[in-house]
């Protein structure tokens, strides 16, 4: 059976793959499964109808089946687990490997969306001079931490794994920041996820969402 | 072989049982595992023999059997997929279960993180009666959907499975904020999860490290 995620109707990263159903997607074509998308607006989020497959009206969600999941990390989880070339077989390295998906969602994440809704909520704000240097040397913190345990490796944890999927898909909320550029090992960690060809297809589709809906994506 | 967690040798917690240690020793709880702990000071957590375990120099760390985890989260989930009594056997209330896991670390633990964070850091500053009612708007917000979704329910996927240990960890948090007491199933829900023996085991263990240090707990 075909599953079927939801998606931005009007992503607000313009087309720049930033949104969550971008990790799912990505996921989706690493172990080659098609899948359906149904796009949301923002209002039909907020509804009943929508609620009841995310409880926090958001996207995405997976639909398969029978079975309703929401939650990005629980979604690529969820494949990582059923199909193959996601997680490794020795179950250490498995064990591992799922921890580095924690660490993109609970340690990386939470200072680099902080950075993101200072920028977009309080730019005008009289004390946004003062908390952004705050808020970026939280993030320069991660990254030291997360580059030295990279070091010269190509991934996290051996081949590359679902917790790289979810740190790339964390890392690239950094582009605009110029954050990556100071920690070369990871600029180039994120460009090789980048360059997987399930990455370029499942960018390729989430934008192409956007350019339908008339718009023009600033990369 | 009996596995060992590290935690704080001086919680900055004062023994209220909310460090990362608490939802690891609550797990080995529920599925009765014995475990031993290592307690590191905030020095010896930035050492390279503790980055070493834990690249981001934080507690809790596990270690079983030449397995090395970190990341509250991840550690809960190996030991949720490894004994019986945290995940359901059906596979689809299993994958859900296992959502609510990345719900309370990835949706509600950040707005109830940024709150914390404001309280203690920013508390002097200008702008703090300003940005504190932003700040617990947003976690009103995700009060309500998981009230709402909870409904008269005690747990959130049938029988009580890590997803509620790791919700009711995060909603814990909230304790001396007030913010709990505006939803009373919430309230409810997170003293069921206290009032389980397996809990109170653990945070009897976290608070008796807290008065062996000579201080007195504030409740």
């Amino acid at each position: 059976m075909t599953p079927t995620i939801t998606a931005f109707a009007s992503s607000p990263d313009r087309g720049r793959g930033l949104a969550r159903d971008m990790p799912v997607r990505w996921a989706l074509e690493e172990v080659g499964r098609a899948y359906d998308v149904r796009l949301v607006s923002f209002a039909e989020m907020k509804q009943p109808a929508h609620c009841a497959l995310h409880p926090f009206g958001q996207i995405p969600t997976y639909e398969e089946d029978g079975l309703v999941l929401f939650e990005s990390g629980a979604i690529v989880l969820h494949l990582a687990e059923r199909h193959a070339g996601l997680l490794p077989g020795e179950p250490k390295a498995r064990a591992r490997a799922i921890g580095w998906m924690f660490a993109a969602l609970n340690t990386l994440e939470p200072p680099i969306l902080n950075r993101e809704v200072a920028v977009l909520v309080e730019r005008d704000k009289p004390w946004y001079a003062e908390r952004l240097p705050f808020l970026e040397d939280r993030i320069r913190d991660r990254l030291r931490d997360l580059s030295a345990r990279l070091g010269e490796a190509d991934w996290l944890e051996g081949d590359f794994s679902a917790g790289d999927l979810q740190m790339v898909t964390v890392l690239r909320r950094l582009a605009s920041s110029g954050l990556l550029d100071e920690v070369p090992n990871l600029r180039a960690y994120v460009a090789r996820g980048e360059a997987r060809p399930a990455f370029q297809r499942a960018f390729a589709a989430q934008r192409a969402v956007f350019t339908a809906a008339g718009n023009v994506a600033q990369a």
